[in-house]
């Protein structure tokens, strides 16, 4: 460490890592020692993260070690649980070795973008994917081409056609970036299933405006729309998604639409520890004046990038894009080297260069020095500026070299799932909904947390109802405990949250766990006399 | 499905992809249906793999979708659970919907291959990892960069040494590949790490025999041992891994390394849906004849690749390589189909081209037709080799690129986590290993599956035994039900293997299944008397 001043930075998106690069150009390593914290140890590239769904980018060529991109750093791989802006220190979580490691600071940098917040949308938490981070992609990724491999073996056709629907909430760009790949994605390698009909593929966007891109020129907005109608994308206009289950996407209007994929772009929310964190706020963003500070920690904290509310020299609105962010880091960086060096501070008054929006296969649409372009060129456009705009020469090259080779040969359809599922998930049911089928294998135990279930004994058409089950109850756990079928069907009564314990997890904790073993094994006795 | 005959092929490595891909070329759609089970819907191609470590290859490139190599193939992407003989029927284990699935055959292919087994050595289970599949070698990456990014930060000096030593066991081909990739991979990134001296990096080879690659002739061994200790591995002959901790391995001979990073790459065994299986075996794997036939199943069940016990028509044991296994899988398709069509059968007679193994960076050792080659034409011939042998155009040129971009530019850093840590884990502690110390976060709850620990109150160096604890006793659940930091150490007394309740699934489980909750909150009033 140097006897300068210490600088930490929280956060290594575009803002975060951009204002640790132009630190490190102003100032000299006596004079600032620059710390980073960040979950992951890369700097993932935003703008190509929906090329992960297709696979046409390498995975790991989307995102840049962050080592690498500020190399006079110092970079803390692990997450933030608790700025004190009275002591001036920073609380980050335990690594390898369950110990707080706290971090003092002269001067804070946040930047800790955004988080997707299902919060008052039932089942959503458990059922919607968020896309924001490269897990969030090729988590997405994983379980597109898991419903294809299902679809193709399944004989159910019901299920076979919620397997192969998939719903994206959100026709910003984010939303329509992610619906046209997977459309492009999901069609192209169709082809490769002998028992998909491409006729059974739905992928449908629900946007709550009455046209998609709402930052965008009317025209292009259409053009858009045409282009993906054609594609075979359902749109489903002032509607919104509302609630889900494993089963289906519920809308506002009172519809649904059964599918076992839902995709959320919407809605974006600051990262708890902000929420904690007393200062002046607006929608819960961290409010800055044009110097980009913190009020009342003018020259300590600043603050930017999509959890802050910032506005321009000319009293627009900066809005969360990548352009805006790398300005936003260049104002910060230059005002803390004034406040270290003595100097004038700036002012953040970037107003944006354009619009870019890719839509899938070979097209786009872009709004830039006020020229309207959509189309092949637009894509070509689009393609140029985010390469050129890549850090590191390293990163280009590899997706150039992505770029080329993907026009040669067909997507690819590699699943990669770093672990098996484990510990504890939760569910969401709406009413009606069947939890199991009576002879389904038991491959876990359910906890109710909230709403109720009929418990049904079926002989043939016939049901008989054997209990009705409520929060705090279990199920299920006799085919668990016994390793035969389930005994009996159970269905939702009303809408119903429960928690899934694994098998593997519940025999872990049954041969451990006397009072628990106890406890089912008890229940499962009184139930067997029924 | 055809009118045909049923054909099943289990597993999707060389064997039993080759054999699909040899049976589409000999049978019509209406002479026989072919389907493939596997875990994975792509082949892994093993010779390549250790190239993951250090990202040489991007990850996807390694592995191809079965669906390609094999397109009239059906493919199942499951478990194989059962193997009956007599109804000759394979049950596969339940995908999105908990129901089994059924796959009679006509004709099957045994092709499982084989699995690390870790039995009888305490600890390895938890704290070693195997290096047989790709998610292996991305959670070895993924570990080895955990361990140099909290290195960089640790402050304590014995457990930064601990993060920087890497254990190999085995000194097969294997095992020397890992151990050369991983070191040459630490060396080149330690650079990007700001407090990393490269003095306390430590890769260490255990191998049991006399000189590591027993495979080869003794001379080309002797140059890859000086090749690998003048590039900084550390070889310990005439020893072995006999178990392991989360802080050390333990040797046979008495001695242990403290490593948090511990690779095995023995023994191997078969699964345990064969172990299950009653026909002729030896040493567990299967016994078949020249025409690869399980005995007493002539006809209808062959068995090939590395589950099976195979001796060519010389009477050599053919060894577990990828250019035996697709020979085995020519042999087995021709009689399937001399079955099937009516036809002589022929006798597996392959004996081996040549051996090839790879030291790392630009660096080899072959025995090909009588020659032995070292060094960097060694290399280039390995590369060569294998990636003609590589199936599928697409991917030849993906790895083409891959390298010639790895010869342009340093290794990449990024790691990539597919999820965070969920589920109940497993640990192992050798006597006088401390669990956690007093004022440690209280990150999980544990419980004692056997052995026993002391429970010790820290008053600066004066320690006050508060407790001892045996198996089915819980330890932890203070620091995480009161959210303060642990207030004791615990250290084993005894070798000691526990549970791990992560705090999330803790919580999870206390407030919605009371009676697991009850224990624990019994347990903690009565505990802080103390």
């Amino acid at each position: 460490m140097s006897a300068g001043k210490r600088i930490v930075i929280l956060g290594g998106g575009f803002a975060g890592v951009y204002t640790a690069r132009a630190l490190e150009k102003r100032l000299q390593p006596d004079e600032a020692s620059i710390t980073l914290v960040n979950r992951e140890n890369y700097f993932v590239y935003q703008p190509m993260l929906p090329e992960v769904i297709s696979g046409s980018i390498g995975i790991t060529d989307i995102v840049s070690p962050i080592r690498l991109l500020c190399p006079r750093t110092h970079l803390v791989m692990r997450e933030v649980e608790e700025i004190d802006l009275g002591r001036r220190v920073v609380t980050v979580s335990p690594g390898f070795h369950p110990r707080r490691l706290e971090l003092p600071y002269d001067h804070l940098v946040i930047a800790l973008g955004g988080i997707t917040n299902f919060y008052g949308m039932p089942g959503m938490f458990e059922h919607a994917l968020p896309f924001r981070t490269l897990v969030d992609a090729l988590t997405l990724r994983n379980r597109v081409i898991s419903c294809m491999e299902e679809a193709d073996v399944e004989r159910d056709a019901g299920l076979r056609r919620r397997l192969l629907t998939f719903v994206v909430g959100g026709g910003g760009f984010s939303g329509v970036e992610v619906i046209a790949e997977l459309n492009d994605f999901v069609r192209a390698v169709a082809r490769r299933y002998r028992n998909i009909p491409a006729g059974e593929i739905r992928c449908v966007l629900v946007h709550s405006g009455e046209r998609i891109l709402p930052e965008m020129d009317p025209a292009l907005a259409e053009f858009a729309q045409r282009l993906l109608a054609k594609r075979g994308v359902e749109l489903r206009l002032k509607d919104r998604l509302v609630a889900a289950t494993s089963e289906k996407a519920i809308l506002k209007t009172g519809g649904d639409i059964p599918a076992k994929t839902i995709v959320s772009t919407v809605p974006s929310a600051v990262s708890p520890v902000l929420r904690q964190l007393e200062c002046a706020k607006e929608k819960d963003r961290l409010l800055v004046n044009g110097h980009l500070e913190v009020q009342g920690q003018e020259g300590v904290v600043w603050a930017l990038g999509d959890c802050a509310s910032i506005k321009t020299a000319a009293g627009n609105v900066a809005p969360p894009t990548a352009q805006h962010a790398t300005r936003e880091a260049e104002t910060a960086a230059h005002n803390m080297a004034a406040v270290i060096r003595g100097g004038s501070k700036t002012v953040f008054a970037f107003e944006g260069l354009g619009k870019l929006g890719a839509l899938g296969h070979n097209s786009a649409v872009a709004e830039v020095f006020g020229f309207k372009i959509s189309g092949l060129l637009a894509w070509f456009l689009w393609r140029s500026i985010y390469l050129m705009k890549m850090p590191g020469l390293n990163r280009k090259v590899r997706i150039a070299a992505d770029w080329f080779i993907a026009l040669l040969f067909p997507p690819d359809l590699v699943q990669l799932s770093l672990r098996a599922e484990g510990g504890i998930l939760e569910q969401h049911f709406e009413p009606g909904e069947v939890v199991f089928h009576q002879g389904d294998v038991g491959d876990c135990v359910y906890v109710i947390r909230k709403g109720a279930c009929d418990v049904l004994r079926m002989n043939g058409e016939q049901e008989h109802l054997l209990a009705t089950l409520g929060p705090g109850e279990y199920f299920g756990e006799m085919a668990v405990l016994s390793g035969h079928g389930r005994n009996a069907t159970v269905r939702a009564q009303t809408a119903m949250d429960v928690l899934l314990i694994s098998k593997a997890d519940f025999d872990q904790l049954k041969s451990n766990v006397p009072a628990f073993g106890d406890v089912f094994s008890k229940l499962a006795a009184s139930r067997a006399q029924r």
